[in-house]
């Protein structure tokens, strides 16, 4: 008789790194359940790309939150008066897209949906190697941000249910990351990174601009690009 | 010349616990700004209620962030399943009306807030006293929330602008939070307690039940009551 899999909750943008982190959780055996956020960002093309990730991998269920962060902008992601700029992969400063508090906002309500559904692992798909000006990709503030999760949720409080953050690529480069998850089988072509929202990728803001730089790195192509 | 006030934002339900925060904040001297929810509950008549509080305390900005909690359900507050129950005010076990992870995501979001605008005091108004069951009100998780907070935003991690959790009911009754809110000049007339959204209170759900004996044990009567 098969024992009944542990369910995961995935935090799923649609990105490659989510992408990778759904993948993860598969190969672990956790029964998925991908959430994804419509934050006020300025396309949505990244949200189709989540829901055919979350098909493609199986997962047993996947809920799309809509909140809007863009009413109080400061970030060219979600503020209409902020153009999203290019890149510059070697940037050192915090960059415009920075949505102030994202991830703590986007963990928080996986906890909650975590604790609703009986999930006591939650994957989110950042790296501290990569993306240096993003404070909420620190290990540190993962560590702490577990912390409030397991003090601020009945089932580890009352139940001694204990709720694990992972990050399976925190101290990896996107380039080992896509070397793991193509040996897994994630599926990059329907990945969308792009911070526009164009046709096809624009290939000059930041986040295209690693993406390539990955790819290159790990010897593949992006089965995105055409 | 007047020096430009301190920016706080404050969690306004529009219940007796965020309207007496609101008055605490004003009292200490903050520009308020007040941030709502509408996050799945099931009558909107509580967020009727937080516009006018915050127009009546004087707060520079007021914004409601719309956030569908209850499409996980788990609580009787949101799901559409779930009744909300009579209440009793002695109760040791957890209640139906807990939102998992509610305050987590509520202060995340808050956070947020803050950072786009620049505010580095966050109130709430929780109580570990009435509230026993709910563990998102209490003094562990609160701390463990502002360390992330303060590991997961740039103003403070980059900037060394610390944000601060004010929760000036946490060891207070009920009665003493009145008593203080009354002298304040808190516009109770104006909250919304019940759980349920009828024309008046039901003086049944565990909400009437504690702001009831608030009240009662104060000495003063409930301007919010024909």
């Amino acid at each position: 008789m098969r024992k009944k899999k542990p369910k995961a909750v995935i935090l799923l943008s649609g990105g490659l790194d989510s992408t990778t982190a759904m993948y993860v959780a598969k190969e672990a055996g956790y029964e998925l359940h991908a959430l994804s956020f419509d934050y006020g960002q300025k396309h949505n093309r990244e949200l189709a790309a989540a829901k055919e990730i979350a098909r493609d991998a199986g997962a047993a269920s996947h809920k799309i939150v809509t909140l809007n962060m863009g009413q109080w902008g400061g970030s060219s992601l979600t503020d209409s008066h902020l153009p999203i700029e290019d890149g510059a992969v070697d940037r050192t400063d915090i960059p415009l897209t920075y949505v102030p508090a994202r991830n703590m906002v986007f963990l928080s309500l996986a906890a909650s949906f975590a604790e609703a559904i009986g999930a006591y692992d939650l994957f989110i798909g950042v790296s501290e190697v990569d993306y240096s000006g993003y404070v909420d990709c620190r290990q540190e503030f993962l560590e702490a941000m577990q912390e409030a999760i397991n003090q601020g949720t009945v089932c580890a409080v009352e139940q001694g249910k204990k709720i694990t953050l992972h990050a399976p690529f925190l101290h990896m480069s996107k380039r080992e990351e896509i070397l793991w998850g193509t040996r897994l089988g994630a599926n990059y072509a329907k990945s969308w990174s792009c911070y526009r929202g164009g046709e096809t990728p624009c290939n000059t803001c930041d986040s295209c601009l690693l993406r390539a730089k990955a790819f290159r790195e790990a010897g593949l192509k992006d089965p995105a690009l055409p």
